[in-house]
């Protein structure tokens, strides 16, 4: 078969870009590409911010720092984007799409704030606009549910989709390490940035969650704010607690259907059942739960991160893109669905974890057991540990609504023999079989 | 978009052929068909055994008795074969494909025997010929070792792909049953067949395993036998011990890599580390570990059997080749590697676990650790239970050559102080990280 010649642009050269330069200049794996009837591959410039930067591994002749020039190419068949941030990136992938050029981005804020309009420009331009590796590094889980679940009605989709977040609560529950602790290490070891905050307080799971809600359900993809707690205030005791009760705690990124035409998306930390497959999920892995009316439950697990596993993700979205251009067609872009309505985190109902501070004196045990009842909040079990200054009160709900729980937490607050709060965790049923 | 019409033909009509037909004939998955652009499909023909059975939601003027003539038509343009067994669906799927019509099948056995073929016959008269619900029912784990990792070098594909057996030995876990009696309870549930053996004897997942072999590393399928060891010798007394020490008993299908051009494809029963995500697969969950170069380890896990997740994997395939037929194309068949070779199983080292029924008398332990020591296998722990016709020694070794743990069983069961030797189970390292 002779087919034409693709080419190929880059803008990033850190550790996924790198990777993926190896990956496309490998001459083994060249020929596998060839194996897979793409045609040949022919990267034409890589672009960086610091064009004086040694780069073992990238050919001198093709490093460039213009990357708007880069994208504006005339010659150009697909652009790879991988700066990150929301501008000059989104510049640079219109820049391209609006010329026909296929896109090929692992840029999960970007697409979070704007996924749906690039996509639709990408349709009007007969272009693709992929972008696997920005959930679940090396998962093929947007894949997945663009062609395996097409067609499927899926109802859930939970994901454990931030790798620093995971390592930190995987080693609170292996080693009994408490937060901060947990997050030095991940901070040496270099799972979690020096300002740890997209991670921690869930803005990276919040874009993920979009994301995949976006495929699932047909949600659009325009900057909305969604429910989102982090685990700053998880601590090695609730740790304790969860494994006791035969749960772990995990951050969890879920979008699920309401009722006919709710959609509920949402980050935050979830006491899972030890035996669900997604309590097997350790340390920096990510992994992905989507439950089906057809197909049951299935689950996608992974390497989140890490420059190698997200480049073969980026691999595959390069050789999608090039096999359509070769034969002339793209991707319908994913439907959008305008009859669905957010349905806010408050209005939903959970069992809940809460473990509270308190000083140790008689009468204090009824008096937060009161404001439980005054929100209506029903109690299924309670413990009490420590004593004096550590005496501290943990609390399993029955089902309750969630912002009847907030409320809970907030008066608790007020009360004077009250110390301090910890996280308010969900408590999720099984279905891993 | 004006796409024709892609006329289809069903070859049985079990619990996988009228979940498929409902699934094909529902209004408002129809809708979701078309936006997914593979334009209308119409279902031409049913084909059964016994015309004279009533079937609800199958149409009467579909159902038809002559199977060879649905295989025939002129204007079919995708064969659905769910019929099972060798003779006469290679021949339907034969008389298809040299009409250039394409064919989904869930037909593990045929697969196997003949895949490679199969798929030479398909790619030479431009078909496509696709069988997802073969491993792993509605999991689309071939999709994903045929495109997500394309051009990945695969090193080792381990998977739980028989929900039988892994019923059988959860609840063998779970409820410290036996193996008859956990047996007798997956019949009564209708996850077994009143003859068992092609699951727990592991023929079914031996083909499975073959063809998983044949995506991730270009062996072919031509009907060779490979190392198959079922569940029927496990014990629940193994179950305990294997829980105490921290793991899971798994009847585990292994592909990988032995040195550059050795393959090793086999089925045996294996302790699991229960942190590993196989560990989590519980009740009649499949799920495939896959272990790449570069895209490091990744785990698919869903419902392996079942009418309607099964049917749904069909319908992928059905959607992918209609899409192929729309724009004219078929894919290419997965690619042979005639320089591999199969690495005989004796051949590869591992440690083991064996426990055998002893006379307790004296001197037996030494002359049970004689015949390991006459063979080089080393002991790595003992551990003696029950006492007089009870008694029993269980071994963890270090690693050793299967085929020297297998001499050394063969002089153990010749000794008279031993009465009978249970399983002889793999222990599996950890990886899930």
């Amino acid at each position: 078969m002779n087919t034409p010649v693709i080419r190929v642009g880059i803008i990033g050269a850190g550790f996924v870009g790198s990777s993926l330069v190896e990956l496309l200049l490998d001459p083994t794996r060249h020929a596998a590409l060839l194996d897979a009837a793409t045609g040949p591959l022919e990267l034409v410039g890589v672009a960086v911010r610091d064009g004086s930067k040694l780069r073992s591994g990238i050919p001198a002749d093709l490093l460039i720092t213009d990357a708007a020039a880069l994208a504006a190419r005339d010659d150009l068949d697909i652009l790879v984007e991988l700066a990150g941030g929301i501008e000059p990136a989104r510049c640079y992938i219109e820049t391209a799409l609006r010329r026909g050029v296929s896109v090929v981005t692992a840029n999960k804020a970007l697409m979070a704030e704007c996924g749906t309009a690039l996509a639709q420009l990408a349709h009007d331009h007969g272009a693709d606009l992929f972008y696997e590796a920005a959930v679940g590094g090396g998962i093929p889980i947007l894949r997945a549910l663009r062609s395996s679940l097409a067609g499927e009605r899926i109802n859930r989709v939970m994901g454990i989709v931030n790798g620093t977040t995971n390592y930190i609560l995987s080693k609170m529950t292996s080693d009994a390490s408490d937060y901060g602790d947990a997050l030095a290490e991940a901070q040496a070891l270099g799972y979690a940035e020096a300002d740890p905050s997209a991670d921690v307080e869930a803005y990276d799971a919040a874009a993920k969650v979009q994301i995949l809600s976006s495929l699932a359900f047909g949600t659009e993809l325009r900057g909305e704010e969604i429910s989102r707690e982090g685990i700053t205030r998880v601590r090695s005791i609730d740790v304790e607690f969860a494994r006791r009760a035969g749960y772990v705690i995990k951050l969890l990124g879920v979008a699920e259907r309401v009722g006919e035409s709710g959609i509920s998306r949402r980050v935050h930390p979830a006491m899972i059942p030890e035996d669900h497959p997604l309590a097997s999920v350790h340390g920096a892995m990510n992994a992905v739960f989507v439950e089906g009316a057809k197909s049951g439950p299935l689950m996608w697990l992974g390497q989140g991160a890490g420059g190698v596993p997200t480049a073969t993700a980026v691999l595959g979205d390069v050789l999608d893109a090039a096999r359509n251009r070769v034969s002339g067609r793209h991707d319908v872009p994913f439907s959008v669905d305008t009859t669905l309505h957010s349905v806010p985190a408050g209005d939903l109902s959970s069992a809940f974890y809460l473990s509270i501070d308190v000083l140790d004196q008689p009468g204090v045990l009824a008096s937060v057991a009161g404001v439980f009842g005054s929100h209506g909040v029903s109690i299924q079990s309670m413990e009490q540990s420590g004593v004096a200054d550590e005496a501290r009160l943990s609390f399993l709900t029955h089902l309750a609504k969630t912002s009847d729980v907030e409320a809970t937490v907030g008066d608790l607050a007020k009360l004077d023999s009250v110390d301090s709060i910890g996280a308010c965790i969900r408590v999720i049923d099984g279905g891993g079989e």
